[in-house]
């Protein structure tokens, strides 16, 4: 293609307006969604152009409204209520690849299972007792115990009792019952059980306020998401819960259109506690129990006739990143007999927390050079499927985790926030496509799509999925939210990009060889009758 | 360079740190201050490295520090008590390419020249008489007049007197005295003519608070940088203190060891007020009083022995960006009539003003074509040195100012803040040698250095040169400031990085061949003795 020299301009105004087109179409020439092969994605028919610009417009109508605007924090741009969001929720979205199980469930729905599932084992503590001043920073804390324990458990009439000991359980239901302080200004003007069940909530969501005023350094943002996940994990760590996450997290899927999942479950503890109380239900019978409920899912799903859209889960096994050496290779060897005995749903390993303050990849090179070799003796296939570059560091420790993740031959790359500084590592992932999994709202390094680096991502050509990460934590379920914030941003970005985010989401998922196919050519139908449904307008 | 293959990972760490290590350099390849040609820059001898390790590790040394962070806000970050900054101050900067001349004073001075050269000339007015509730919002705007004139004259006697007429001129001496309001919280306690100053040079600098609380999206930002340009204009539009100015300028570059400067000069009024008081003072001779006054300056640094310190001076014209493409053609036709006759002292033209506000690029590509293929058959060399992508718009028109920029053969690109979005523009940038005017602490798109785009830059091997834009406003007159921030923020760029950009922004100047030569010999030889004097301990 022919660009105008440089330094001869052409005077002709038609010539420059053609040297022009040719620049910016240079310009986006290595994007997918300007590749020849993702021609079944992009709307063809002169019918289907229309809905094209309907959605590439789209952009440009929602930031000229008063209410939204692309550079606004994502979570006060969570605006459901705009009609193009109604319709992205039905949009077919392929896989979900970056999202942690424990995060993934409403506050509201884990503190109701608490009540039901967990009514007679559930119990609450706090690290002292709640007064007016120490009100919005106590963090509660939850345990299944075996009903008649009597260690370790409270005998104070309640959490704000001066008597209460503190970390001493309180059952869940005498915990929420005289829940209110005189003399304090209270939640919502909230007393007793409501009080009780809108602080759980409160202490498990982050709304914008706190995140865009009080927690506004990456550091503070992180400490708020550490808090929020120790009132998660006692919730969570119960066999019934457990289980009714799981089912509840396929729901959620299904009705985001998300058709495959790949869930981080963070291995860390050895047992959770068993529906019995007993804290002995291990890693094993996790995956048993996943096994079985996706077994049950699709049952529920055939009278539905939804069993098709729904084509799997595997999960990507997790633990914490500030550990030893030691702690590693406990982990790597007990994935690999997770990987021995499961082998459809052990889908990759990964390291899991704040990348700046855990440890940089490179201190557990040793191990991991092992364990690959260990993995490839066992005629195993179990690659990384590394977080990396989660950070604003330039050339720092955290920064060079993209550097280490990528020569351990990681099949994608989570987050992948600093990668647009590196002009090699773009080509590389590009050249051997190795996606990067972008979750724009959870992202705690920016407050804005348009501060977001993903842009230069996708000139750069490399495989992206949009994540949600931690849909728990924002309120926002599933992934319309992520794509909506990627839509309104861009002047480039439209439904042909999105649409290949979703088929890439399939394309560079874990599926293997003929279920890929499957899957992929499941969605093209999808995505194909949801082109035609904008068109006709009977979305 | 082989990089080991990432479907087969060795095993041996050894040639695993080896790989890392080349992958690394692989990915910072194309930074100019990792190429051959940068080594007369590098320090070589034994000596020298410790003077490189010394700074290279400057950044985290600091960011340990309590009180600075590199995710800091530019504004508090300017810390000019650090050791460190002490030394850079000395640094020998080569050429500031990117400051727009009416901003680079400080508000004190400013005001001090009103009083002392605008004695009997200076006036200000108000929108509205200053109340209690107004006080913060009301900015101040002067103008010189003709000694005696009754036209528009305040007969009121204060600001703050309700018989005040909104626009009315009250002489500078007869406002100051009284100025104080009752039943108010003045400004630090103030009053009379200490609050009059105090309330002058607040509305010209804008100061931590104000852009990171109040002010905090890209257009506020930008709204309160037109309330300070209100104020500076009818203070800088008087010939004595415009002349004050460009001393002042010249002596602030060079005791920031600035050696030479092209000034962003905005043409748009026709006139400004002359010695005398009229309104008559135009374009060619403001010209020739930079001519006169670099003359003078040179004669002053004669005694001093520091005459080569100073290679001179540029102007880039200016006008604003919001404008019809006849007021454009008029502009252009204005700038090559100066050129004509300053052939030595006009470098280039140039657009201002916000950018997502203004008209883009391609709404002038017509008159821009026509000027310069008249340019060309008077066998003058007048190029475009424009602003653009100064945004966080993705694709949207502003972005698109870049493909405009470099089709009409911009010889550098001021900020280019969007750039980083775009492989093939950087490409093309490198190739081509297009310098990026990087100014991070005047950046309106982000509050902190690790949120800059610049690293992206530098790792693509565009040339790059830090300035300083409007130090007036920010109270950070000379480069230091700047170079500063991106040496804390990074662990890539140290020692070399800032010694690679003060060198190329002599090579990337529009200093012409034989001046050129000698303005970078001189610069290699105090860049010597900069690193000898950090090496000794005697700087």
């Amino acid at each position: 293609m022919h660009i105008m020299s440089l330094s001869s301009p052409e005077l002709d105004l038609k010539k420059y307006l053609e040297a022009r087109e040719a620049l910016i179409a240079q310009d986006r020439s290595l994007r997918r969604d300007h590749q020849e092969d993702i021609r079944p994605i992009r709307p063809e028919s002169g019918k289907q152009t229309e809905a094209k610009e309907l959605w590439e417009n789209a952009g440009n109508e929602i930031s000229a409204s008063q209410s939204l605007f692309p550079g606004m924090g994502f979570l006060t741009g969570n605006n459901s209520s705009v009609e193009i969001f109604r319709i992205l929720k039905k949009m077919p979205k392929g896989g979900l690849l970056h999202a942690h199980l424990d995060a993934m469930v409403d506050a509201e729905k884990l503190l109701n299972w608490a009540l039901t599932l967990g009514a007679g084992y559930m119990h609450v503590r706090v690290d002292e007792p709640i007064t007016a001043s120490n009100f919005y920073l106590v963090v509660p804390e939850f345990k299944a115990l075996v009903p008649g324990t009597t260690d370790n458990i409270s005998l104070a009439p309640s959490l704000m009792s001066p008597s209460y000991l503190p970390k001493t359980w309180v059952p869940l239901h005498v915990a929420r019952r005289p829940f209110s302080l005189k003399a304090f200004l209270m939640l919502k003007n909230l007393r007793g059980p409501e009080l009780f069940d809108a602080w759980v909530t409160a202490s498990i969501r982050i709304d914008p306020s706190e995140a865009y005023e009080n927690m506004n350094t990456v550091d503070k943002i992180w400490d708020r998401f550490r808090a929020a996940f120790r009132t998660i994990f006692g919730l969570f760590r119960f066999e019934p819960i457990f289980r009714a996450v799981i089912k509840q997290v396929f729901w959620d899927c299904l009705n985001d259109g998300i058709s495959y999942a790949e869930l981080r479950i963070n291995f860390h503890p050895l047992f959770m506690v068993r529906a019995d109380g007993r804290e002995d239900f291990g890693h094993r019978e996790w995956v048993l129990a996943i096994r079985e409920i996706l077994d049950e899912f699709r049952e529920e799903l055939k009278p539905l006739g939804r069993q098709e859209e729904f084509v799997g889960v595997k999960l990507i096994y997790t633990t914490f990143r500030l550990a030893s050496p030691e702690e590693i290779q406990f982990y790597l060897d007990d994935c690999f007999e997770l990987k021995k005995e499961f082998q459809d749903e052990i889908a990759g390993f990964d390291l899991v927390g704040q990348e700046d303050l855990g440890e940089p990849l490179i201190k557990f090179v040793e191990v991991f050079l092992k364990f690959q070799k260990r993995v490839q003796e066992a005629q195993l296939y179990l690659p990384f499927i590394f977080h990396a570059g989660e950070t604003l560091s330039d050339g720092g420790e955290t920064d060079l985790n993209l550097i280490d993740a990528l020569l351990l031959g990681t099949k994608r790359i989570g987050h992948g926030f600093s990668i647009a500084k590196h002009p090699h590592l773009l080509q590389m992932c590009r050249e051997k496509n190795i996606m990067l999994e972008v979750c724009p709202i959870s992202c705690r390094l920016t407050s804005s799509m348009p501060m977001h680096p993903l842009p230069a991502v996708l000139n750069s050509g490399v495989p992206v999925a949009l994540n949600c990460d931690d849909p728990g934590i924002f309120d926002s379920m599933g992934n319309t939210y992520d794509i909506f914030q990627v839509l309104i941003a861009s002047d480039v970005s439209g439904l042909t990009t999105i649409g290949t985010i979703a088929y890439d989401s399939l394309q560079f998922s874990e599926l293997q060889s003929e279920k890929k196919v499957q899957a992929l050519e499941f969605w093209k139908k999808r995505w194909a009758a949801f082109i035609d449904a904008i068109v006709d307008g009977s979305i």
